[in-house]
């Protein structure tokens, strides 16, 4: 299973720099280990994802330099976690962001070592973020954060995919790894911010609800992409997942059910967000989530019944 | 160079419970994951380290709980980093604490997601123990942790052992090493206890001293370990080191010239420890880190000239 990388880039986005000087690298580091990172920080992907930490937090609050170290924080989590996934002991992927993975160049421990400095990096701009807030908001934080990305989270959602084969290929089996892999970092985004801005547990609860609803829509997105598109069309090889017996949902369930299923996500997920708003309506740019999930929806669905035509034609 | 191991246990360790009860597992995870964890979490180490953490805490006024909390977390980063540096891609070990490494029995996929566990576990314990302090001592406590562990110390330290075939085989060479992976644990064992209990700035330089010392000094008596010892009094294959071409400042200075600067390392410490008791009387213990060093010392040297004697007999 991909983890969800539909998301499209919102204009110009000002992360970009933000991403590429977020973790500074002192003149004496070995060189290997120098251009690993270097690698890593000129490729950035779509960065819809700080962009979103960065709306969120403001809306709530948050003073916009804590929100930019939240945003190229949680951006850092979700690169050291591709880093990891694309090792040869994990996916075995040979390019991302359109350019060879870090392990291709720089070996396997120039690749760990680079996700592990973006990984203490992150946890040091988080804290940094969050040092201003009550113990109690913080509390909360390193525990959601420890939720999202510990045992419960993203490591057992990684574990759970790497071990697809031994288990029954089922819905219940790919949206328990979707939840892990990607959900898990979607709360990131959304939940994170809106914690450390004081939200109240209401509106938390409802944020846990759309990350839950789109993290599995934008995975079932994904997932429709790997069985549907051409390579040319996705970025990466055709049905990948089917050839390798990597999870999907949508090669689980049949494009028809998981077409219905990801529409019945996108439901839910409105009618969550319709009470957001209510409460709270500067997240408004929320619905930004929403429509380029519903586009992708309808460009899925239309792919599906051309297939269908020339199948039958 | 393997990581300085040569701290004797003291007595009867309290950590060994909390080691393994530190990271809690819920029902839900994948089994290989989860069996990779309880292997890390059966197998601790002799647990001086935690023990140290938790005196330098408590002498300097942190509560019992949280002092408890952050000598598990930097036990977990301890491990964590030894679960990374057995892999095929960097040390390619086969044992550790007399058992199989976790990546011989889980696979490396298994022993990475073991390490990322611990290490976000880590983060979560320190981050609740500091939680309390003002955000000038967080501050301070991030910063100094990423310098440990980030790009400039643990992985940039790791990074130069792995290249070091590529580097001048000298002694600014293994130092560096030695700096980047033993004394950056060693000053977090020391160092950030002190400053979560609101050390002063001069106490805090004393330790930083004190932690170079013998962390240059426990990094020495473990290369010349690695020369001079048998198989089975090092616990690991002789001169592995020198097989090879690992940075071992034994075989770059040659063992009489090593000796000569580990007992100046202890002098220094010595001097540095005199001068911290005089403001901070309660951290007497850490004489007991010092006698260890002097006594692995003499034992070396005891060696050293038996082999020497050996040789001409």
């Amino acid at each position: 299973m991909h983890t969800a990388s539909c998301m499209n880039t919102l204009n110009t986005n000002p992360f970009v720099d933000a991403f590429k000087t977020g973790l500074s690298l002192p003149a004496i580091l070995d060189p290997n280990f120098e251009e690993a990172i270097r690698h890593v920080l000129d490729n950035p992907g779509s960065l819809v994802r700080p962009h979103m930490v960065f709306q969120v937090a403001t809306a709530y609050g948050v003073d916009a330099t804590s929100a930019r170290d939240l945003a190229v924080a949680l951006e850092y989590f979700h690169t050291a976690s591709l880093l990891f996934d694309d090792l040869p002991c994990m996916d075995n992927a040979t390019e991302r962001r359109g350019v060879p993975c870090v392990h291709l160049a720089y070996g396997d421990a120039g690749a760990i070592l680079a996700a592990l400095a973006l990984i203490n990096r992150a946890y040091a701009l988080i804290w940094r973020a969050a040092s201003g807030a009550s113990p109690q908001v913080q509390s909360q934080a390193l525990v959601f954060i420890e939720q999202c990305l510990g045992v419960e989270g993203l490591l057992n959602g990684q574990s759970l995919d790497l071990h697809y084969a031994t288990l029954p290929h089922n819905r219940e089996t790919t949206e328990r790894i979707a939840r892990g892999k990607t959900v898990s970092l979607i709360r990131l985004t959304l939940v994170l911010p809106a914690l450390l801005g004081g939200a109240s547990a209401r509106e938390i609860q409802l944020l846990e609800r759309i990350a839950l609803y789109w993290g599995l829509g934008y995975q079932m997105v994904d997932d429709l992409k790997d069985v549907l598109d051409s390579a040319a069309e996705a970025g990466k090889t055709v049905a990948r997942d089917i050839l390798l017996d990597r999870p999907n949902v949508a090669s689980v369930l049949g494009i028809p059910r998981a077409t219905l299923r990801l529409a019945r996500f996108i439901h839910l997920g409105d009618t969550t967000l319709h009470r957001l708003l209510k409460s709270r309506p500067g997240l408004s740019f929320l619905g930004k989530l929403r429509s380029d999930l519903e586009e992708e929806l309808v460009r899925v669905t239309r792919n599906a019944s051309e297939m269908t035509v020339g199948a039958r034609s």
